[in-house]
């Protein structure tokens, strides 16, 4: 549970009210298991508070689905026809995005991973979303397919109140600098150790 | 992304089948965010495969609902109401648990834990649930109000096929030896830090 004290107050000219309101920018980064699944689980709770809702899959490849994607998708159903929670959209590479008229050349992620920022960052002028959650994110800036300190800027600068969670492995140290909550997610202990293989349920 | 290949095959008679099908123990442990988020958002994965679910939160104080308690019922009532995904039982402490005649003494957390822990118990003899969250269950038994060899021993010889997931911080070495899958969330970087309050849609 949040214990909800914080540890010092800041000198920043504003109420708590004020800073309870501030939008953040989270990392969740580490070898461990637990950093997509811990989005899309704020992405649940959000859309219980009526959030909209834009999930972004930075992965080579996408086709599948995972059982997140469906549950969030059938929530975004339920908002259409009841009004309940919020909207929730969900683009992932991996053979186009899905906004995208171009057949998509999956050979080419490097492109499409930078497609898909160029996108994200239309949105984030526009205020598209309460909440973007940039899954497996830290790749694309690892692998140069991004701008660094474009994506730094962006982010760090984004307008209005929106909330994004940045996920993957080996977050660059600008993410870092500049985000307000990074989680590392540490394995202690995994059955694939033991050879036992992902199942269904459990890793999608 | 899971890259699904183990580092070593084990030596245990198995088929790569059966290795896959058999039921995990897991622990969500350390002082960062998301061991709980990550919790549910694994339940929300499994409801898509219909899986049942049961969750336990071993709260001092848990009259409040979190988005997750919302959202995984209102899954369970479309399950009810229209078959999709599986059914969610969702049960808390505070003032009594749910399954429970009793008035609830508030006063005694230890009681009503240790009833807690006893009804888990009878549920996983008689395999009611495919998936058990027990939400910060380490607290109970790191505060000496379960018995940690009675946990460890119905845990890792649950029968069927249930999956178990514990929460919470201090994960007693004891749970940790016995379980498949440990993961630690590390606190990098806190907003809280700077003084800044939970808020609502993120913590709640």
């Amino acid at each position: 549970m949040p214990q909800g004290q914080p540890l010092t107050v800041p000198d920043d000219g504003l109420s708590t009210r004020e800073r309870r309101e501030q939008p953040l920018l989270m990392v969740h980064t580490g070898d461990g298991k637990g950093k997509s699944t811990a989005a899309f689980g704020l992405a649940i709770r959000a859309w219980n508070q009526g959030w909209d809702i834009g999930v972004f899959q930075f992965v080579k490849s996408a086709k599948w689905r995972i059982g997140e994607q469906t549950v969030l998708e059938r929530l975004g159903t339920l908002h259409q026809e009841s009004g309940e929670g919020g909207p929730v959209e969900w683009h992932k590479m991996g053979a186009g995005w899905s906004w995208s008229r171009k057949a998509g050349d999956e050979t080419d992620h490097a492109a499409e991973a930078a497609e898909g920022w160029a996108e994200v960052k239309r949105r984030i002028a526009a205020q598209t979303h309460d909440l973007l959650i940039l899954d497996e994110f830290t790749y694309p800036m690892e692998w140069g397919w991004v701008d660094v300190e474009d994506v730094v800027d962006t982010l760090s600068q984004r307008p209005g109140r929106q909330f994004v969670v940045v996920t993957g492995r080996r977050a660059h140290p600008r993410l870092v600098e500049v985000s307000d909550l990074v989680t590392e997610m540490t394995k202690v202990k995994h059955q694939m150790d033991r050879g036992q293989k992902g199942q269904r349920g459990i890793e999608w």
